[in-house]
């Protein structure tokens, strides 16, 4: 059975994805090999060959346009620069129809923990980025636990104070859309509070 | 991108993965070509080539070992058969070592929600198992939500009421290994009540 074994090993790791549910997962492939293993294989051996990172941005995207779609196009502005732990952050932060500038992915985030440190974020490009591009306001759309508040730290008070006439500002924090105060957590409450808006 | 939609769609509606974590995963994928979606391309393609279902139990085995290890294993009791809904449970149970008999998986529960009906589940191959091995008793290692407890009842007052001399047991109901009855739901507590052991 290494051949399950080693499909699990695959699979474990990927984002969200344990060890325990990388088994179950593996299992399910291995007893549905035409309908899910299949298609699966074919979408795995296509996306390997068509698509690639964003020599910009460095989120996914075709080998025939690079860089990428968001970074070419003409409509967005680019003297604003959004930037996101995990490119998979730039759809849902696009179906919100709030930002029209262009993004930057760190690929992740300063995490001791993950053995994540400096030289393995994309800090250089972003900082050739903003020098290159007349970038004149950052927004950090970071996520909101304690490693990507030390990272959002670090852009504002070492990376970015390089240029010192950029506008950086973060994403908000408060009660999400369709929430109750009841359930609501103190910390969330404090900051909303804290964030409050005139009306 | 066609080819990263691609490969969220394979992804999408495995075991635990919706489709926000599927999205996520196919852009991981795409960003780590050679040290992520590589190996999970070769190993799906070896498992492909080598896997099956076991002809008895229903549970993933090599192609070279068909009925799989368990079923073929002369030190287990054939009388003993514990059925489980996912063939990825299996392990688990194996890892408790307190069982000592052979498996046979459902390949699912009864679930309107899901449209899984009767015709999807191994029902006919489980009464021709359990008429043709000589099973004398059946341990219901099923889950513990509603869809189980339905499928738990139609086992026990249908289909395998067909075999008048058979035990059938399930799985205890009670606090979870390491818990403290402060976090425990009521329906828990319940159970645990109603099922408790002399000392």
């Amino acid at each position: 059975m290494d051949a399950l074994r080693t499909l699990a090993d695959a699979l474990s790791g990927l984002p969200g994805i344990g060890r325990r549910s990388a088994e179950r997962i593996a299992t399910y492939l291995a007893r549905h090999p035409d309908d899910r293993a299949a298609p699966l294989l074919s979408a795995l051996t296509e996306a390997r060959a068509q698509l690639t990172a964003c020599s910009i941005c460095g989120s996914v995207t075709t080998r025939t346009q690079n860089p990428c779609a968001l970074c070419s196009s003409s409509t967005r502005n680019p003297a604003l620069l959004c930037i996101v732990e995990d490119p998979a952050d730039i759809p849902l932060l696009e179906r919100s129809g709030a930002f029209n500038g262009r993004y930057f992915s760190l690929m992740g985030k300063l995490s001791p923990m993950r053995g994540q440190g400096l030289s393995d974020l994309r800090f250089d490009a972003l900082k050739k980025l903003v020098a290159a591009a007349n970038v004149t306001e950052v927004l950090l759309a970071l996520n909101a636990d304690v490693e990507s508040d030390a990272t959002a730290s670090f852009l504002r008070y070492e990376l970015l104070r390089l240029f010192p006439r950029l506008r950086i500002s973060r994403l908000a924090w408060g009660l999400p859309a369709g929430s109750a105060i009841a359930y609501s957590d103190p910390v969330t409450l404090g900051r909303a509070i804290k964030g409050r808006t005139a009306l």
